[in-house]
């Protein structure tokens, strides 16, 4: 039988093995929740880059750019950071070079897999769909806040584990875990995340319309997966 | 107000700033609740070692050993790694050498701690009384399985969390996850960890006693710390 299981942090990751796994990276607020957005509104790829001067030398190529550090965006980028700045018609077709705190870092570690996909609950279902009928074990990976476990990526890795323990056995603690935490939480999941350390961080930012949004369920049939270089839609 | 978090394995520990905090090691199946009960029956001193050939060495010095790797105990030990191999006369007084395959590395990567503490449900009271009047911060340190988070370790950490959280702040995610799992758990113990990876991987080795009894809370009033390289009773 196939397994799933769920590294809570990119510094745990060499724990794993991932050679024959399809990593599913995960960083809820905001990253691949905006990845998914953009797909969903028709963006062409995105490359994920570590650094905030990789970004802007892209962006003087003549691509588009997005950053994010510690939760804000530096001057100078075209999108903000939040999903809904993804929902214009610039992004159709277009190529977007991103840097984030988390979530590009955790893409970029998990080259050496199968398969490098971008998971959000936005498009949850289609993931659990397309993951059921692969033949490969399944890494569910947290981006965390620099490098310590987060309620909300967890509370995903959790979602992704319960739509899929049918077919797939969950092997370690993590993923029992992360699956009991969503089982508690998901009936309001947005009261749930309300105490966390990232939800209060954000609140002072303003943007608890990004947080409500990015905690609905199966809102888009994409499947962003990274080839090469760039995340293209599956 | 001072602050609690959680650390849920020894390879995150790095991300934590413990140079003005006590740090609670916690390794429940069955490294510190051997070591809680060996306090708690009137052994001496507990000097944790790294390797096997180190507690061989002890043990040819004449002190009494015990040792466990991946859940067994090597041939020649005086103590088998179950908390009831303790409830014996011969411990009374005594320095006993101990090496486990996660507990006493969780210990010896703590020493710049103002403390290192030893936890376990059987002494969870008296260490939140004693915690309570201290001016420190808590980092509640759990061993782990192998260098990833296990459950029965981090339902200990929410449980410390609980008796604490009203003089302590929780600053981050894995201290606010570890307290619900433990809210969620704790009514009935025993039936949430009977899942999990560690309890299946004890069950095979037919110790269900051992594990019934580390779950017990608050049955002994003991305090390990390290003192230099040893554990004392405080």
């Amino acid at each position: 039988m196939k397994t799933i299981d769920v590294c809570l942090t990119p510094e745990l990751l060499h724990l794993h093995n991932i050679e024959n796994s399809i990593v599913v990276v995960v960083d809820i607020f905001r990253a691949t929740s905006c990845m998914t957005t953009a797909f969903a509104n028709g963006v062409g790829s995105i490359i994920p880059v570590a650094t905030i001067d990789e970004c802007v030398a892209y962006q003087q190529q003549g691509y588009l750019a997005a950053a994010e550090r510690d939760g804000k965006t530096p001057e100078g980028f075209d999108f903000d950071n939040s999903p809904f700045s993804y929902m214009v018609d610039k992004v159709k077709d277009a190529t977007i070079c991103v840097t984030t705190t988390n979530g590009t870092l955790a893409i970029t570690k998990s080259k050496s897999a199968v398969k490098v996909m971008v998971g959000s609950f936005l498009n949850l279902g289609a993931l659990a769909t397309y993951l059921k009928d692969q033949q490969y074990d399944v890494l569910i990976l947290c981006a965390g806040w620099k490098g310590k476990p987060n309620l909300e990526d967890t509370l995903f890795a959790g979602a992704l584990v319960e739509r899929l323990k049918e077919e797939f056995m969950i092997e370690e603690d993590s993923a029992l875990m992360a699956l009991r935490q969503y089982q508690n939480a998901k009936d309001d999941l947005l009261s749930y995340v309300a105490s966390s350390s990232h939800v209060r961080r954000l609140q002072r930012l303003g943007i608890q319309k990004d947080i409500a949004y990015c905690l609905q369920h199966d809102l888009y049939d994409v499947l962003p997966v990274l080839r090469g270089n760039a995340l293209v839609n599956m």
